[in-house]
């Protein structure tokens, strides 16, 4: 199928849908996410299962979204994400994250992990004295000195060393985007950073229908 | 000082106090803990702030921990759990996850990381369909394949990795205590798991005093 500049492309998560026109990007909430406010053609995905009953002019991907993988329940931002991959670590950072594997154009399997907001919002309940920083102070190789810090290396630590074996292990490069995620490009090796992954591969897939 | 075979040794913490005596350790919820039930003495420390003016009985630790480091709000609970190391990456599984960096008798730094059931939970907000498996059919080198392996292949893998990580990093074994710490053993290297490192460090504090 040929794209408009008029389409819309939009990916619905559990937080908000993500949606994107002729080369923007823009995020609504869903508490004010309203399929029957679009009138133009709108090509999208969805992991969330409270939207139903899309209108006409709403088109589900998922079907033409092939992926060669084992993986019995891959979600379908994930498939997008992967999309024609052939090698690379492929690392999404939302409300989760979701680093995926593909070698040799196959999908090896994938992990999910809480996303940044989400651990943050887990210590304030439990350490409301604690205050998360700001991660440009931040060094990679010095362990933290203040509590403050250690639960932003903690996080930012544990999950760039985590994909970074990944990434030596099956000897492939890193992929990143979503949100946050240029937070850790000083921290990951072998990285490109992709704002619009998903938008740029849903594109793929909308010309391979 | 001398310790009686009646001497409770209790750890307080944001959830629960953890308790010992002569020899074997039960947990007590925080709602359902109260100082003054307890007749006899009592050595302690505590990270919770809501819990003040205790009994005469009670006798706090806290200011006989002497700890080498530049860390500047390091918890009593960690200042416990690292109390005479030597060479040791120290991890202490509870509601929250800290580690911490002890090279020739000197602390480093440390981290802290959402603990298990946290991460458990802040799933459980965002994808009430997806549940946790049993760690038992877990393997630690194949990348997960449901998307419910996923969940908690990211937890204990991305751990795993990380706190390997740190042993290379500084060559030191590593000691785990904790909860939920044993789950985390098949995926440890040179790992020593000490089910009461707390408690036998605040008796070697109490015989220091």
């Amino acid at each position: 199928m040929i794209i408009n500049s008029s389409d819309y492309l939009c990916d619905i998560g559990h937080t908000s849908a993500n949606c994107y026109q002729n080369g923007s990007s823009f995020r609504i909430s869903l508490s004010k996410f309203n399929p029957k406010e679009f009138s133009d053609r709108v090509f999208y995905i969805t992991v969330n299962r409270e939207f139903q009953n899309f209108p006409d002019n709403w088109i589900n991907l998922d079907s033409h979204i092939k992926i060669d993988t084992d993986y019995k329940t891959l979600g379908v931002d994930r498939r997008v994400a992967i999309f024609q991959a052939k090698n690379s670590i492929i690392a999404d950072f939302g409300s989760a994250i979701t680093v995926d594997i593909v070698k040799e154009s196959r999908h090896l399997g994938g992990y999910i992990m809480l996303g940044r907001d989400e651990v943050i919002n887990g210590f304030q309940r439990k350490t409301p004295h604690l205050n998360f920083k700001n991660i440009d102070s931040l060094e990679l190789n010095k362990p933290p000195m203040l509590s403050e810090d250690a639960l932003y290396y903690g996080f930012f630590h544990s999950t760039s060393i985590f994909i970074n074996s990944l990434s030596d292990r099956y000897r492939v490069p890193i992929t990143i985007t979503g949100g946050y995620s240029k937070e850790f490009l000083p921290f990951l090796k072998s990285v490109t950073y992709r704002e619009n992954l998903l938008f740029e591969n849903m594109e793929k897939i909308i010309l391979s229908i």
